[in-house]
C-alpha cells in the first residue's frame, strides 16, 4: 500500500520513446491509481519533484495531472498539491489487478458473422481532378451551387421544430410526394407517395433488398457485364448469383440462370456498362416470369434521365400490374454524389417491411437536405437542371463521338446507343483493356475495361468512357490519347 | 388486325369509375397498342370522336395523349392527327399478348428472407409539440440555427468539386480526426482517426457491428431493462438475446446470459433508461471477460456528454487495452436529432471490415453537412454548445427534483442519478405504468413507463421522464399533472 507521502511508491514503468511523455505520464500515474498502489486521498509527487526525478518539462507534468483530473482520478491543482481522488469509492478499485500498457498489436482472429467475411469494400472516391473519361459522374461544375445554397439558407431561416427533429423511416413526406410525381411524369413510374422510400442511393436501395428478401443460398439472376455494386450486395447477402447475358436487347432471359431465382437485377433504359436499352418484348417476359415465379425484378434506373435521342424509355415498372417490381434511381447522376439521397419505388405489399428494414438500418436520412431537394424539384429547379444538363451531356457526346470517328475510327468502335452519362465502346479483337486502362492512366485518361464488370469472360473487351463530367476539349485531349496510344 | 383509320378497331373496355378519366383512356390505348390491335402508323381515333364515343371532355383526351406521346408509344399531336408510332420497332411488339388492367389488390405472398421477417419498425418521430417529459431529446429550440446556418453558407460558398463528389466509407477525414481528438479529450477514448466510423446514428453503428458479427443463433447479452433498438437490431439479425440484470453499479455480469455471448450490449455511463453509472470493477471485470471469451463489447454512449455532479466517468473504451470495445455514440442529443450523424469507434483490426461493411450499406454518409459538423467542433461552437446545455439541464433538472419533492413525494421517487437526458423515476409497488403513461397523455404529458424497456417484469414499474427538451415551465405544468393521477 503506497504511503501518503508526496513521492512515488515505487519507480514508474519504462517510457516507450514512441509513447508521448505526458501520455506515459499520464498512465502511469493511472496504473498507480487502478491497482491500488496510490490509495484515494494520497498526494502525488510534486511537479518539480517529478520534473527532476524523470527528466520531464513541467508543461508535460501539467498536461498528464490534467488529463488526470479531467477523468476524476485526481483532484487538486498544480502548486497546491494533487491527491488521489478521496471520493473514488472503495469498490471502485480492483485492488488485486495490474494495468497493463497497450499491448502490441497482434490482432485477436474474430469469430466475424457469414456477412461480416463475405463483405467486400466498394471503391470511395479518390480526391483527384475530374479527368476524361471518369464515368459514373455529372458536370460537379455546372451544378448551381450558388441557388442551391440559397434553398438551403432559406430551409434554416425557416427551420422549425420539426425539421430538426426527424422524420417516418421512409422519409420527408413532401419529398415522396414530389419524388412520385416527377417519376410518374417523368419516367412513368405509377405509384404513390406511399411506396416511395427515400435511401441514400442504389446502394442502400441493394442493401435492403438483398437483406429482406434473400437468406444466404438464395438465388439471384443479373445481366453480365453488369453493375459491380449489385453483386456486391448480392454477394455480401450470400446469394448465388447467375448471369443474364446482354445482346442487343438487353438482358436475355436465360431459363437456366432464372431458375429459382428469387430476385433479378437489370438496367432496363440503359444497360450498365454496354448501353443498350431492354426491349418491350423482353421487358413483358420479365415480368410475366417474375409473377409467375413469385420472384422480384430490381430495376436500377441509374441514368435514366438522359437520353439524347430517339423515344425516351419508360420505366419497366410503368409495365408492371402485378407489383414485382422495385424501381431505384438516385440524385447523385443529377445533383451531385455526396448527397447521398436516391428512391426505391416498393411493391404497396412490401412497404411496410421496407419501413422497418430502413428504421432498424439508420432510422431516416438526414432532413433538412431532404426538405432543401424537394423545394429544389417543387420549384421547378430540378426539371431547368435537368433539361440544362441533357443539351450538355448531349454536345459532349456529340464531340465524342465526332472526335473518335476521326481518330479512332476501326481501333475504338464506341455503342450507338445516346444515353446516359457514359458509353461503351470495343477494342479491336485481342486487345486487352486492361493494358490500355494502364496506359491511359500515364497520360492521365481513365478508362475502365468492360471486362471488370464481367463475370465471364467477353469475346472482345471494351473501355467504358464517361463523357459528362468533363468539357469537350478534355474530351478532344482523352481522344487524342487514345489514339496515341492504339496507334494510328 | 386494326385498320388504318379514325376508329378504334373495338369499344374500350369499361371504365373503372375510381380510375381517373384521361388514365383509363390512355391505359385503354396503350393496352390497343401493346397488344397490336393498334399497329405502328395506324391513326387514332380524333379527340372529338372520341369525347363523343365516350362522353370525355376535351381535356381528358389531350392528357391522354400527351401522355402516350411523352412514353413514345404515339407522335403527331391533337388536331393534326395522332398515330402510333411508326418508329416502335416490330419486334417490340408482343403480338400475343393481352395487357390486362391492374389486379384488385391481393398481395402476393413474398417469401422474405429471415431479417425480413425478423425486423421490426422502430417508431418514427411524430410531428408534435415538444411536452414534458419527452426523453431523448435536447432542448431544440436553444441549438444556435443561425451560426450552424453561417457555417453552412460558408461551406457552400467555398465548395470544391471533392465536397461533391464524395469521401471514403468511413466518412470525412477532418471530421474523424475532430471526433478522435474530441473523444480523448472529453470522454477518455483512447484511438486513432482511423478507427473513427462517421455512421447515421447509433442504430447504424448497432446495425453494422450485428451483420458483422452476428449470424443466426448467435448469442448476444445486454442489459435488461435496455435500450429497445439494440434489441431490435439483434433480434432482427436473428440472435438470441440473454438479459443482463442492472443494480446500482450497473449491468450485472451473469455467466448464464453471458455464456458462449459474441456481444454485450452496455451503457455504462448512464445506464438506458434507469441511469446508474457502471462501477469500475464491473468494467475491469467486463473488459476481462470479452478478452477471455473473444468477444467484443458494444458501449453505448448515448449520452455520456451530460452530466451534473460528481466526477465525470470516462468511457469503458478508455480502459480497454485488448481491443475488445466498440464506442458509439450520436450528435443528436448535443446538435439535432434529423442531422442523422454520429460515430462509431472500432478496435483496428476490425476497421477494414467496418469500412467494407459501410461502403456496401450507403457507400457514405453525407459529406456537407459532416464538413459543417467538423468546423462546428473545430472552432469551438461544438464545446461552447455543450458547456451552455450542460448549465441549462443542469438547472431543468433541478427544477424537476425539486417540483417533484415538493408535489410527488412518496409516490414518485426519482433517481438520484444526475446525468444525461432523462432520468428514471419509480412508482409505488403495485402502481402501473401504462396507466399512468396513458393518463398522462390525455394531459399532454409523455413519459415512458420503465416497463416497456424490461425483458423480464420489473419488480417496481416507474416512468421514464426527460428533462431536456422543454422549459422550466413546462416541467411544473408537467409535474403538476402527475400530482393530480397520482393523487395526493
Amino acid at each position: 500500500m503506497a504511503k501518503r507521502t508526496g513521492s512515488l511508491p515505487r519507480v514508474l514503468p519504462v517510457r516507450n520513446p514512441a509513447v508521448p511523455a505526458y501520455r506515459w505520464l499520464y498512465e502511469a500515474l493511472r496504473g498507480e491509481i487502478l491497482t491500488g498502489r496510490l490509495r484515494p486521498g494520497a498526494r502525488l509527487p510534486g511537479s518539480r519533484d517529478l520534473a527532476r526525478q524523470y527528466g520531464l518539462s513541467r508543461g508535460t507534468i501539467v498536461n498528464a495531472f490534467e488529463q488526470l483530473a479531467a477523468e476524476g482520478y485526481v483532484a487538486g491543482s498544480v502548486g497546491s498539491g494533487t491527491y488521489v481522488s478521496p471520493t473514488l469509492p472503495e469498490e471502485l478499485l480492483p485492488l488485486r489487478r495490474t494495468v497493463e500498457p497497450p499491448r502490441p498489436p497482434h490482432p485477436p482472429r474474430r469469430a466475424l458473422a457469414g456477412y461480416g467475411r463475405r463483405v467486400q469494400l466498394l471503391p470511395g472516391v479518390e480526391a483527384r481532378p475530374t479527368r476524361a473519361f471518369r464515368a459514373n459522374l455529372p458536370a460537379l461544375d455546372l451544378f448551381p451551387v450558388a441557388l442551391w445554397s440559397q434553398l438551403v439558407a432559406r430551409r434554416w431561416r425557416r427551420a422549425t421544430l420539426g425539421l430538426l427533429s426527424g422524420s417516418e423511416p421512409l422519409g420527408y413526406g413532401p419529398l415522396r410526394e414530389a419524388v412520385a410525381d416527377y417519376l410518374g411524369a417523368s419516367r412513368g413510374v405509377r405509384c404513390t407517395a406511399e411506396q416511395v422510400a427515400i435511401v441514400s442511393g442504389t446502394q442502400e436501395a441493394l442493401d435492403l433488398v438483398a437483406r429482406l428478401l434473400l437468406d444466404p443460398g438464395a438465388r439471384v439472376a443479373m445481366e453480365d457485364p453488369g453493375y459491380i455494386g449489385a453483386t456486391a450486395a448480392f454477394e455480401a447477402a450470400g446469394a448465388r448469383v447467375a448471369a443474364l447475358p446482354v445482346d442487343d436487347q438487353g438482358a436475355v432471359l436465360r431459363a437456366a440462370s432464372l431458375r429459382g431465382a428469387r430476385l433479378v437485377y437489370v438496367t432496363p433504359a440503359h444497360q450498365f456498362p454496354l448501353g443498350t436499352a431492354m426491349s418491350l418484348a423482353r421487358r413483358l417476359a420479365m415480368l410475366d416470369w417474375a409473377r409467375d415465379a413469385g420472384a422480384l425484378v430490381f430495376e436500377d434506373d441509374y441514368d435514366g434521365e438522359y437520353r439524347y435521342s430517339g423515344r425516351p424509355i419508360p420505366a419497366l415498372q410503368g409495365l408492371d400490374r402485378h407489383g414485382v417490381v422495385l424501381f431505384a434511381g438516385s440524385f447523385s447522376k443529377v445533383l451531385f454524389p455526396s448527397l447521398r439521397l436516391g428512391y426505391l419505388v416498393v411493391p404497396a405489399d412490401l412497404v411496410e417491411r421496407f419501413a422497418a428494414a430502413k428504421s432498424a438500418a439508420t432510422r431516416h436520412g438526414p432532413l433538412v437536405e431532404q426538405a432543401v431537394l424537394c423545394d429544389f424539384i417543387g420549384e421547378g429547379h430540378f426539371g431547368r437542371h435537368l433539361r440544362r444538363m441533357r443539351e450538355v451531356y448531349a454536345e459532349r457526346l456529340g464531340v465524342l463521338l465526332d472526335s473518335a470517328r476521326e481518330r479512332l475510327a476501326g481501333r475504338l468502335d464506341i455503342s450507338p446507343v445516346e444515353a446516359g452519362l457514359q458509353t461503351a465502346a470495343w477494342l479491336p479483337a485481342g486487345v486487352d483493356g486492361e493494358a490500355v486502362a494502364r496506359q491511359a492512366a500515364a497520360r492521365q485518361v481513365e478508362v475502365t475495361p468492360l471486362a471488370r464488370y464481367a463475370r465471364r469472360p467477353l469475346a472482345r473487351d471494351g473501355l467504358h468512357l464517361g463523357f459528362a463530367a468533363v468539357d469537350r476539349r478534355e474530351i478532344r485531349r482523352g481522344v487524342r490519347e487514345l489514339e496515341a496510344i492504339l496507334g494510328s
